[in-house]
This record gives structure tokens, C-alpha cells and sequence, in this order.
């Protein structure tokens, strides 16, 4: 009980200080916000209710309501601020991709506000140079302002990698996203292990194999001309022939499949001039551990990791956008 | 009536004149032949009757039975010799793998025969060589043989590809398998299309679309230090953004995986040696036709395009192994 109303007692004190009510609104889930004038969330909630997970809008009203709706009704003073899939075609309203290069500024001037006016949502950001395919983020680029808000030093000259199920690099210089590249490297490892040839010899526990996960990442970094499309077929033939365990054979091929993305996302910094920049990585604690060790066996050290500066980047563009105190 | 009559003939003029009954068994169907002197496949019978479709020894025996059960009681005098996943662990015998280099003799030596006399197999094919992660074909190392058999100009040095679901590329000198690789091109291809976000926009019908085809292979062959994993991203972000109708984005994919299959596949031959010698595709006419346009995007022109070469190979086997008259 003591507990309970510490926590009560602590609700309180965050909606008094709060600036914002920032969403981080994925396909496949929801986190809210309340964000303070230093853009950490004072009091978060999460739920799974994903923008592929509904179907019409007013089901995101609902969801909204049932996550924030105490929030909003004791504080109508407080705007609701969006990122993410929310945004798209199939989301709740379909926000125009804001255009590279933008800072926080030209982001925020593409925010829209849903009909009835329960939410401001953030546009997505294209990358189009007109000769290379066409490339679109949709919520990192509001956890990138994040990044640069909570790290001024990066907002210079740096290179910002988001991993995930599609990982982000971010190229940044005087505060302005110039240029990203999407991998679909977990995307890749999950319909490789789920649905291919690979999956069948594999088997899970026994924990993270780092030695198998190393083997993977130098495979690539130092054979990887030999084409990814090759050497993935090493994450059966060396269970074949049992040159390695089972259980580490699903950790070869995270390696072998990060370690072709830092390939091409150095090599793509390297050329952007950036190499002596500073690499942030964006992300959870436990795929940020994986690219700070293969980053490694490159030579390289990422000079921060950061977790969750999606509060961060909502307050930014929020504050932008006239939607929050300065 | 006639026709039947006519076919009834055409088999009994291919019994007499066959030298062996030769079976490509492989993970998902099975082509039975009876094979004549010059390699050849006199007559043919096919069933969904694959390897990973049986459990239990007795289940080949029966599959073998009633697809060639009438040949083998018309010519008991013939041998039946089968390649393919039939020898593996999974299969109706586990037949140690050959290792490379290795000529038909080599590979012959290794031929088994079923425990009741039924059928002999072949060995597959191992590449190994201390350093990298090995790679395994079982089937494939017939079809090379039957590929040198028929076109013998191919023997002295040559680069083989067989296209499929896990493509094979065979460095070739004095008849013998000097080096392979594996390529999950086409696996890749169908994970991707039926369970990755990719598929999602990709509409079927309308046909092949040769521009969208070759606009993947360029971007692999022209940017393809961008990475595999970043690249195939465009398979949505051209669609998202209404550069390529839906109808045409799963040949670009295809296009691009198979752009970078033959990238680094070329580099591969060429550290070998063999960017002069015969490039050989071996395998469906289909599929060779997207190959061949991919490689003349290149500027490379495959030597020759070959189809079923496993009759001539087993041919090839079985009369090294003592199992056909020379």
C-alpha cells in the first residue's frame, strides 16, 4: 500500500512538472511520455497496442484514451505529441515525410494535428537524391533530435546508428539530418531463423556465445566480398559438420549479418567524411552491447550508447513547434 | 489408343537400350530416367516424392518401388544409382561426403549401396579447406559431372553455376572440383517475399519486368558496397513512393539478390583464374535466362546454358564405379 501511494505521490509530482505528453507509437507498440523541461520522461506506460495492431482511426483515440487519458484530463494545458507509425498510411492520420536535409525546426513545421485535435503527430523523413532508391524513417528521426538534445556534441558533425529490427544510420552535421540508410539486418536474422534452412539446426539457450558471435562478425569484416549471401550458408554447414554447437550457431549468424552492416554503414561514414566523428548507437541496452562488440573487432569504439531519447526528441520538436515551453 | 500405343513402344525401345537407372532424389521431388550410352535421358518419371517428404528407410525403398519398380523388374540387369539428399542423414542412406578436389573417379569411390541391394548413391561434396567455414552440395556434383560429360570443352577449366534456391558455383580444372561456393539466393528471395516487410507491397501478375529486373542487378553491380541488407530496402521504398508499381517490385528484389549473388560470384572466379575460361550455367531454362541477363549486365557472357545434366552424370558415376558397361 505505502508503495501504491509513494506512487501516486510520485504521478503527482510528474504531472506537475511535466512539459509534454510525448508518443513513441511503433507498428507493434506504444510508449508514453510524460516528458520534463530536461526531456526525460518523468512517468512512462506502455502498451502493445501498435499501429499495425488497429484498424480506424478512431481506434487510436481509444488507445490513446486508455494510455494517457488521466494524464490529459488533469493537465489540459499539456499538448500530445506523436512519433512513429502513427504516422503513416495504415497509422492514424498519414503525415507527409518531412525531407533531408532537416533539423529540428523544418521537422516541426511538417507536424499535423489529427481532426478532432487529440494529437499532433511528427512526419516521417525521406532521403531522395534523385539517383540512388528513395530511403524513409518514421519515428527515428525524433529519437536522432533526441540524441542531439541530450548530446549537444553531437549535433556538429557525427554519425548516429539506430539498430533494430530495421537499423538507422544517420549522418549529422550543424544539427541537420543530411543523409540515412535503413539495413533490414534484424529483420533479415529473424525471417533467416524462423523461416530458412539456416533455423533448422539451431537450437536456443545456453546464452549469448560472444566467441561464436566474433567468429560471424570477422567472417564478414574479413571475407566479406565473398557476399552475404554465401557466408550465411556457414551458419548450417558448420553445424553440419560440427565445427560448432547448436546452440551457438543462431549468434554466428547475428555477427556475420551486424558485422556485413558495419561493413557498409563504415565504409558509408567513411566516405561521408565523418570517420572521426563521433558514432553514437541509439537503442536497447542489449543490441547496443552487440554493435559496441562488433564496432570493436572494426577498430572502432562508439563514443556513446543512449537509450530511449525519444522523450528528448518529442520535447525538442514539441518546443519547435510551439506546442511546448521553451 | 495410338498415342498409347506409340508411348508403350517408346518405352519398351528405351528399356533395351538403356545403360542404367539413374535418380535425382533430392529434398522436395524426384526424377527417375532411364539413361543411354551418350548420357541421355531416354525416357523420364518425376514425383513430389523428395527426400524431406519420407521418414523411415522403408518409405524410399516403396517411392523407389513405384515410380521404377516396372523398369528394374524389365531390366534386372540394370543398376539403379541415385544422387542427391537421398544420401544424407535424413535420407535412405548417410553417405560420407567426397572431398575436394575430387574427379569422378574420386567420387565414385565413394558410391554406397542400400543396405537390401536396392540402389546405390552417390556422395556429396565437401569444400574445406582448414580456413573458411566449409560448404556441402549433394546432387549438385552430378550435374557438374554430367555438365563435363556432355560439353567437354569444359573439362580443362571452367567456372560451373547452377542456379536454384541455395545456387552453386564450381571452380573446375582437369576434371576435377577444385572449389565451391553456395549461394541462398533463392531462399532468400522466397523468405523475404512470403515473410519479410518486402513482401507486403508486392503485387503478383503482368509478368516478368525485364527493366525492373535489370535496375535491381545495377544497383547491385553499381552500389552494391552499400550492402545487401541496406539495398533491399528499396524493394519497398520504390513502392512506398510510387517509383515502381507494385507488379514490379519482386523482380527488382530478384534482380538485386541475384546482382549481388553473380558480384561477388565473379570476383570469386576471377581471384581463381578463370575470368577467361567457360562459364557454364546449368539448370532450369527459366532460370538460366535470368542469370543470363544478370551476367550481361556484367559484361560477362555465359558460355552455354545446360539443362538436366544428371542422367550424363550418373551415367558418368556409374561407369567409373563399375555399375554401367563403359
Amino acid at each position: 500500500m505505502e508503495n501504491r501511494a509513494d506512487g501516486q505521490a510520485d504521478e503527482r509530482r510528474a504531472l506537475a512538472l511535466a512539459s509534454l505528453i510525448g508518443v513513441d507509437w511503433g507498428s507493434t507498440g506504444l510508449r508514453a511520455f510524460l516528458v520534463g523541461t530536461d526531456g526525460l520522461a518523468l512517468a512512462e506506460r506502455a502498451t502493445s497496442r501498435g499501429a499495425s495492431t488497429l484498424s480506424g482511426k478512431e481506434a487510436f483515440a481509444e488507445v490513446l484514451e486508455q494510455v494517457a487519458g488521466d494524464w490529459m484530463r488533469a493537465r489540459p494545458d499539456l499538448k500530445v505529441l506523436a512519433c512513429g507509425m502513427v504516422g503513416s498510411l495504415h497509422g492514424w492520420l498519414d503525415v507527409p515525410y518531412a525531407v533531408c536535409p532537416a533539423n529540428a525546426p523544418a521537422l516541426a513545421a511538417g507536424v499535423a494535428v489529427t481532426p478532432n485535435g487529440e494529437a499532433h503527430i511528427v512526419p516521417g523523413l525521406l532521403y531522395d537524391d534523385g539517383e540512388l532508391p528513395p530511403d524513409v524513417m518514421r519515428g527515428e528521426e525524433t529519437q536522432i533530435l533526441g540524441a542531439l538534445a541530450l548530446r549537444p556534441e553531437l549535433q556538429g558533425a557525427s554519425c548516429i546508428v539506430l539498430p533494430g529490427t530495421h537499423s538507422k544510420w544517420a549522418q549529422v552535421r550543424d544539427g541537420e539530418v543530411q543523409r540515412f540508410a535503413t539495413h533490414m539486418t534484424g529483420e533479415l536474422y529473424a525471417v533467416l531463423r524462423q523461416h530458412s534452412v539456416l533455423g533448422r539446426l539451431m537450437e536456443s539457450g545456453g546464452g549469448f556465445d560472444e566467441a561464436a558471435f566474433n567468429d560471424g562478425i570477422d567472417a564478414a569484416r574479413v571475407n566479406g566480398h565473398l557476399g552475404v549471401g554465401h557466408q550465411m550458408f556457414a551458419a548450417r554447414t558448420l553445424g553440419v559438420t560440427g565445427r560448432l554447437p547448436a546452440a551457438a550457431l543462431a549468434d554466428y549468424l547475428s555477427g556475420l549479418l551486424i558485422g556485413h552492416e558495419l561493413r557498409a554503414g563504415l565504409a558509408w561514414r567513411g566516405e561521408a567524411g565523418l570517420d572521426q566523428a563521433p558514432l553514437a548507437l541509439v537503442g536497447s541496452r542489449e543490441l547496443c552491447r552487440r554493435y559496441e562488440l562488433a564496432l570493436r573487432r572494426y577498430g572502432d569504439v562508439p563514443s556513446l550508447a543512449l537509450d530511449n531519447t525519444a522523450p528528448a526528441g518529442l520535447l525538442t520538436l514539441a518546443r519547435a513547434a510551439g506546442l511546448a515551453p521553451n
